[in-house]
């Protein structure tokens, strides 16, 4: 499709053929015997990318259902929770928790830093804490959350406290080891580094966890994002049988599969050395052009994208057009501080193939459209 | 695809095959300019379909969540709601409404029948309700609800009650004419009669209905249902400008554009009659069959779908295999009272196209099934 610009924003994410023809299954009943072990497959292949023996979640709907599932499931109401914030998607998760009655502690770090361990073990002291809240990568700032460090300052200073992990933007591009990082839960959604279009929201849970929520004393206050009604479910496609709650999004489960089978053939040390590998091209790229990140180190910037600064004069209606002109969308600001002075690039998923144009296409095309609004203002 | 079966269930239905190639739209950023006016046309679409000057919400997510957005935005805790209950999803539909604090009086009516429109003006009678809610096809029975008669008597008896129309099963076979009828709420999913793949909550919300909800007290009890965050996402895309909330399901938005303007294109007055000419064919066959419907009348039996008691001695593990080998996938009962005594047939969309084989398929599979069966049994 000649008319195609490659997708280089932090999600949605350039897809494989394969998982495009996926999307394009023909009709199929949500309890045929050819879905139901996809579903089923797809819930044990998550277990894989994220080192877990949780319990996995597939659901319709947007990434952002991920914190009403984890709010209205394992919060009750004046239960206290340490939101780890480090940009937009900070503020949004405490929004949420507060909606279904969290008092809500923000640890908020400047724009460019990650939450800071120590940090987080002074405020765990300060009150009982049900569970703490870690943006994995914030797709606002491009900050890259420790969240192993993190979640070892729980268990030393609040180890009841559940760790949740909100990884939308790092699941399949970020090493994620929740089972020997004591991670409790991870949200995510299909179309970042998990490499399916959007439209899922995906989960998966520790056994503490979900004991945490067995034992809750008050009625969920959510319908749809209830676990008692999605557990079953989940455990009746893994065990290859029919069931029904509401109806799956059964196309985007054949593409989530596909592209979680590409995932597991790769391997998770490969996939993430490849994403290490794209993202020291872009950021070297970005460093030789004069350009500045949003991170304030490379040692907390994201794998799967990079958040960068304008150069002086430039601005994202100057920019972001001619990249588009080159054939390559890339993104602009989000973080309400810095939005204009900022623009953002994804390099997640098959997009980090060195046999893909990919990447090089996208720093060309950054290079090309600089030098020709350098050029234009001489 | 010559392995493809028939999907004939009530939804999810076949697709047409510009349906499925825009499920494999390649990566679009849910802010691009090639996907923008394709979200606002299919909130303008969704008015024709409808016949209303409603707010349309375009939503990643199952059928399932309009239920919760209905509940959490129109209903406060404590306020009384009527459910027309004629099986499985007003049982559901009242759940979900409780979860939200809602005191659920339910209209229950015999298996196979219809809400009787004086029995629910005498039920207005005894209490203000806030809300009524009518299943307009209950599809665990085949029941078709005359909403236009419902809502002529709530106009009567207690006009001020918002009329909520479960069109899961509905919207897009069934005559639906939102604004003349005062009905105030038509919630539905992509999978059925509107022809796209599963994955997309829909919706239509009256202007009282949304006055009604700017004014409520308390605050909105969920956060991803919630429309204070949706409404000026779809107000954005309708004026063709980018917005983020969550990020849409971009390909099935493109797979349901694509439906809407074949829709559109047919007419809704030539869809209808579609929808009752494919219907009729399917219940005449069943009669001439010596089946038996669920629906106690051929007057208040849906048009997209026919619900049929199995014949004495005949079971789903016997029908359902043998129609699945002649090419034609078939759904169980759901409705608990009843749930192995019969099946259901779909015949919505493109199935119901004469110069498709689909209808005529299914009768014939039906047919040389049963004569299988009795061919085996003699």
């Amino acid at each position: 499709m000649s008319s195609h610009k490659l997708c280089m924003i932090p999600g949605p994410i350039e897809f494989h053929d394969d998982v495009l023809q996926a999307m394009a299954t023909p009709a199929t009943s949500h309890v045929a015997p050819n879905f139901i072990p996809i579903l089923g497959e797809s819930i044990e292949m998550l277990r894989q990318v994220l080192f877990t023996s949780g319990q996995p979640f597939i659901i319709s709907g947007s990434g952002t259902l991920g914190w009403d599932m984890t709010a209205c499931n394992l919060i009750e109401a004046g239960e206290d929770v340490l939101v780890c914030n480090s940009g937009y998607f900070g503020d949004r998760f405490g929004e949420c928790l507060e909606t279904y009655g969290a008092k809500v502690t923000h640890h908020r770090v400047p724009v460019g830093e990650a939450p800071n361990p120590s940090a987080v073990a002074e405020l765990l002291k300060t009150k009982k804490f049900k569970a703490i809240t870690i943006t994995h990568v914030d797709t606002s700032t491009g900050v890259l959350a420790d969240i192993k460090a993190v979640a070892e300052a729980v268990k030393k200073v609040s180890p009841d406290t559940l760790v949740v992990v909100d990884g939308v933007c790092s699941v399949g591009s970020e090493e994620i080891r929740m089972d020997a990082w004591g991670v409790d839960v991870v949200l995510t959604a299909s179309q970042k580094a998990l490499g399916a279009p959007p439209g899922l929201s995906i989960m998966a849970v520790s056994e503490r966890a979900i004991g945490v929520f067995k034992a809750r004393k008050t009625p969920i206050p959510n319908y749809y994002a209830n676990w008692t009604r999605w557990l079953p479910i989940m455990n009746a496609y893994e065990a290859r049988k029919p069931s029904y709650f509401a109806t799956p999004a059964v196309q985007n489960v054949f593409a989530l599969h596909t592209s979680l089978k590409q995932i597991v053939a790769q391997g998770l040390e490969a996939r993430f050395a490849a994403h290490k590998e794209a993202s020291k091209k872009v950021k070297q790229a970005c460093a030789d052009l004069g350009l500045k990140l949003v991170p304030t180190g490379l040692g907390h910037a994201a794998n799967g994208m990079t958040a960068v600064y304008y150069p002086e004069g430039v601005v994202a209606t100057d920019l972001l057009p001619k990249m588009a002109a080159h054939g390559v969308v890339a993104a602009g600001g989000l973080h309400v501080d810095i939005a204009p002075k900022y623009f953002r690039l994804g390099h997640m998923g098959i997009s980090t193939d060195p046999a893909r144009p990919d990447v090089d296409a996208t720093i060309n095309a950054l290079k090309e459209s600089l030098a020709e609004i350098k050029a234009a203002k001489n």
